[in-house]
């Protein structure tokens, strides 16, 4: 039966030009046709095959990745890929290798924190791979507070070097990616010490294989910190354990672009913003945004295909059963999660923007932006990568019990994509952070100092705590200017109210620490504002293509009506919505799940994802999913022999009652 | 430092006597040595190590678990030790394994659904393990609707036998526990054929494989379904695929006690009540609540425990970081957890009273409990699991990024975990037959028929609907006359709104299909309210110890009122309380929390766990996590070598750009 596509009913139900929507997802008709391009070629090229990574032991995981690693490399020189060509590709492949830290973090340290002279020694090197970098930065004992980072720098005068030293067992270098059996060097950052004084932490470039053989450099212990969560998933990554013992580089090797030692020791400032580091920030954590839509997307594309293909239960007369995919209790788990991977997608896109625009700020020393878009991004970052890790493992229980099996591809997707949650700032304390920044902002109203950008609403927070929302009817929820003000009283009144409880406490930080549950509260309302408003400025935009614009309508009031109804509380307790209006909302979401319903597997198709990068049986385009699983499962390695190894030393005494003499 | 205890500290600071907890927790003082013995018996034998478990590829796993699961039938016999001893031995050995299946279904189901002559006829064989059973009843297309099973038996009365046989691909039998590699037998449910008449679904005796050699019978295909989500986990099981061509078996391989086929082939029920089902699913569940209640102690006791040894953020002057557990947002997220175990437990104890009292009734042919007590323990077993399988996940959240390794225990306690939430009954399938239930009860109200058991809240409907909740203090929320009000008024009133909104739709069927959503919220309401009913119970029995109560006391304020918070819009949407009151409710958590604080290690010490059970680095009973966390690091197979297999093939063609040559 190849060829048949079993979901072409599906597909025949569409109300909206697809293609239009592929377009629209990828950002722009160029971004489409290179994401297009590349991972067809990725897709059609058995070297990159990953369906057997699930069954293979750790080693051969590792090495097999080592060789589509170097073979992606020799293919980008090859057919002479662009940057952006080369950076899809490696996206494409979709396995965790140490090039990621090397392009994500030791090239981009290297540029922000390098003088020119080290940018000219270093880049070419690193841009021809003739090193390798990682960023060791984590500790066995710290992770996020790296102002508690013990490895210490201590400059030695009269050799003109820093000793790299790891004073303790919790001081080792711990997690970095790529360190474990790869880099040849890594960005270290230490506790310069100078002159017996501690200038607090900076970063420094430290070889730690030799170039000839690649053993690791005297005075350094390096090797991989063991298995992490799930098949395949981020086993394929070297995560690295590294410790010091006096190790010796030359002065010119700590990066000196925000901070100078001289030659006779002296610690210095040099006149570069510091600020320069939330740039990056920003960079980091927009492209962890754009990663957690597509993880999300990824996941809500298998779950809505094989909801389309799967039948239980509501045979009548002995007809075929119900599509899983037609229950509203699927819906409303499946939809607003479909309608969150469109959601982070846009908010993402406008980081984009913001990231442009503090740059361009940045350069000309305007820095009064910055916390503004620090507080946005570090909320943002945390509200995806949350939503989506949540999202991804509902997604594989709404595949039933065969969501359970790694030919699914969601067990995978999961457990390489937690550590999302983790990195990069946990996402608690990077709530903590914006919650900060919210009792800053309603601190200063009043004050003549007028809040922008994301937080601009709080400078009318006095209209939106007294104002009462106006819904009658069930459509009145999908006027825009009545649901941004219903998401912005709330995030208000939600501030307000911390800071009220706040200023009940003598000791500020003893009020914030006992009331941070509260805060962290505050702060994901502030966030939840952040997607809806941007989502709801995109449809403000003029999108082609026949029926685009109104699915996404549909999309954007399936995001924040599952929002209002699952954070009905907070609307309620702050009295800006009452009981009767809170029910014509979710009224009003029943209605748009009919809506999308016909259109949902054309809205998972728009993602333009090829069958390799979903990596997913029960998600496979042509929904031929139940013949698949069946193939698939006589592939493991159990299935060697018919009679298993292991049945004469072990099952075969328990049966003929012979324990006594078999040897356990 | 061998033998320094680095939570000392912390157990000292125990207000209550952790001896006498410790036996609350285990139920008796009975049942807490038996498990202390069994599970010390366990942990202290190198045969029953299981840290190398994550790194073992899928046939040597298995074949450990082969070799494991024969040891410990070996030591059972050895010790003799009891039924009970000898179902705790296999529990504390903790690994999926064929046994499982073999005395969890395969012989209770003899024993439920044989005949006397069929269980003394295969019972003694099952005993002594002469023959492996499994219980094969989910197909690759059927999963929840049993009844929509596909394989068939057909009654061949030249012969008298029956014909077993896979019509499609989506009949083969896919899931079942033990049945691809080990079991000879298994109980196979087929739709009943008798002269061209479907019966619909009855259990079969199958044999699967040759006594002598273990090969597959002629006509069965059997094998591995392949690998399952996570390291470990539950791909030490083999579930299997299973396809008959036209199999024969003796007309008395099917299980009588309810259904006959006659020598004639005609089909006959038995008087036996088919009510009886409903008590094997009583039994079922409630082993599976508590299941829920073991999995998340073992994951809050290794985040508690590495909450007190972690420590980051606001040193002063130089000192000690901040004990993780010292922040309000880990004890706002950790100790509702903690709290869920305990409840979970205890709800869990008195389904084992329920199950007594069933089963007393069903054999009086007393039936009118039934309905309660299935809806109970379905909502139950959906509500705990589905706690527990998130509860692991924040768990493993909760201790950053060190919970993301294999050593830490907690991603294969979730992955091993998580199938919880849709084997024996999907948890949204079942929680719609509580909103079934909910509706039947809400509409013969007034009916002179009156609810019993745990839906009598329900007979006084019109009070619950008319009540206002009392709390004018923080510490009002403390009185558990006031808290069961304000839970039985939520449920009653959640369960009376969608009853309404249902009586609007002139087709019923139709109502509840498109109102699921909300009705599987009225059905999490009533669960809620079960399980807090019955903590609020247990602390009205006499509970020695010094301490003990009060501290259960706090733990079950906390299970209620964070509920509360959490669901605070559906209390706010009925209007039983206002949002001051939802403030206060906040209020009183908090203190609860600082009130658990000094307890919180012996409240986890009390579950009585030894290291080798919990097999968690970051949860070990003495807190000295780094040590062995850097230890463990090194045993991981990539260590094996300091130059890394694949290096000269892949890596170094990459450093000395040799890559044209290279073979990929």
């Amino acid at each position: 039966m190849a060829g048949v596509d079993y979901l072409a009913d599906e597909r025949k139900k569409a109300e909206f030009d697809v293609d239009s929507m592929k377009i629209v997802w990828a950002g722009s008709r160029h971004a489409f046709e290179v994401s297009d391009r590349i991972s067809k070629l990725v897709a059609n090229d058995p070297a990159f095959r990953k369906d057997e990574r699930p069954m293979l032991p750790r080693k051969e995981l590792f090495k097999n990745t080592l060789r589509k690693t170097a073979y992606a490399w020799k293919r980008i020189v090859e057919l002479r890929l662009s940057e952006e060509e080369a950076s899809r590709l490696r996206f494409f492949v979709d396995e965790p290798a140490y090039t990621d830290l090397h392009w994500g973090m030791f090239v981009p340290a290297l540029k922000g924190q390098g003088t020119d002279e080290q940018q000219s020694k270093w880049l070419p090197l690193a841009y021809k791979m003739q090193i390798i970098g990682c960023y060791a930065q984590t500790e066995l004992g710290h992770g996020s507070n790296v102002q508690g980072l013990e490895t210490t720098a201590t400059f030695d005068p009269q050799t003109d070097e820093f000793v790299i030293h790891s004073p303790t067992l919790t001081s080792s270098k711990w997690w970095p990616g790529g360190l474990g059996k790869v880099s040849t060097h890594a960005i270290v950052y230490a506790r310069l010490i100078t002159d017996g004084k501690d200038h607090g932490v900076n970063g420094f470039i430290v070889q730690l294989r030799s170039m000839e053989d690649h053993r690791p450099l005297p005075g350094i212990t390096v090797g991989d910190i063991g298995m992490k969560f799930g098949n395949g998933a981020y086993n394929t990554m070297d995560n690295g354990v590294l410790r010091f013992d006096h190790v010796r580089i030359p002065r010119d090797q700590m990066l000196m672009r925000v901070s100078q030692v001289t030659r006779e020791g002296k610690f210095k400032q040099s006149n570069v913003p510091r600020q320069l580091v939330y740039g990056t920030m920003v960079y980091v954590r927009k492209q962890i945004v754009a990663d957690a839509s597509c993880a999300l997307s990824k996941a809500v594309c298998i779950a809505t295909r094989y909801s389309a293909v799967r039948r239980q239960f509501g045979s009548q007369n002995g007809g075929p059963e119900t599509q899983v995919i037609d229950y509203k209790t699927q819906q409303s788990r499946l939809f607003p999660l479909l309608a969150s991977a469109y959601a982070f997608r846009f908010v993402g896109e406008w980081l984009e923007w913001l990231y442009t625009d503090v740059t361009k700020r940045l350069q000309a020393n305007d820095f009064s932006t910055l916390p503004e878009a620090h507080a946005c991004t570090a909320g943002l970052k945390s509200l995806t990568t949350s939503a989506t890790a949540d999202g991804i493992e509902e997604c594989r229980k709404l595949c039933g019990g065969h969501g359970y099996l790694c030919t699914s591809g969601l067990p995978e997707l999961f457990a390489v994509y937690v550590p999302a949650c983790t990195y990069e700032g946990d996402n608690i304390v990077l709530l903590l952070q914006v919650a900060r920044f919210l009792m800053k902002t309603v601190s200063q109203i009043g004050s003549g100092k007028h809040p922008v950008g994301t937080i601009a609403y709080m400078g009318r927070v006095e209209q939106l705590l007294k104002s009462r929302c106006n819904v009658q009817r069930a459509e009145d929820w999908l006027k825009p200017g009545q649901v941004l003000e219903a998401f912005e009283a709330r995030a208000a009144r939600m501030s307000v109210s911390c800071a009220q409880n706040l200023s009940k406490f003598s000791n500020p930080e003893e009020g914030f620490a006992e009331l941070s549950a509260d805060l962290v509260e505050a702060a994901v309302a502030h966030c939840q504002l952040i997607v809806v408003s941007k989502f709801l400025e995109k449809l403000q935009q003029d999108i082609p293509g026949e029926g685009v614009k109104q699915q996404l309508q549909a999309l954007c009031g399936i995001y924040y009506l599952s929002l209002l109804h699952k954070h009905q509380g907070d609307f309620l307790a702050t009295s800006y919505i009452n009981p009767k209006q809170a029910a014509l909302a979710n009224d009003q979401l029943r209605v748009l799940y009919s809506k999308v319903r016909p259109n949902a597997v054309s809205l998972v198709d728009s993602f333009n994802y090829t069958d390799h990068f979903l990596g997913s049986i029960l998600g496979c385009y042509d929904g031929n999913v139940y013949p698949k699983l069946y193939e698939a499962a006589w592939k493991d390695p159990l299935n060697d022999t018919v009679v298993a190894d292991g049945y004469h030393e072990y099952v075969r005494p328990v049966l003929k009652q012979q324990l006594h003499n078999a040897k356990l």
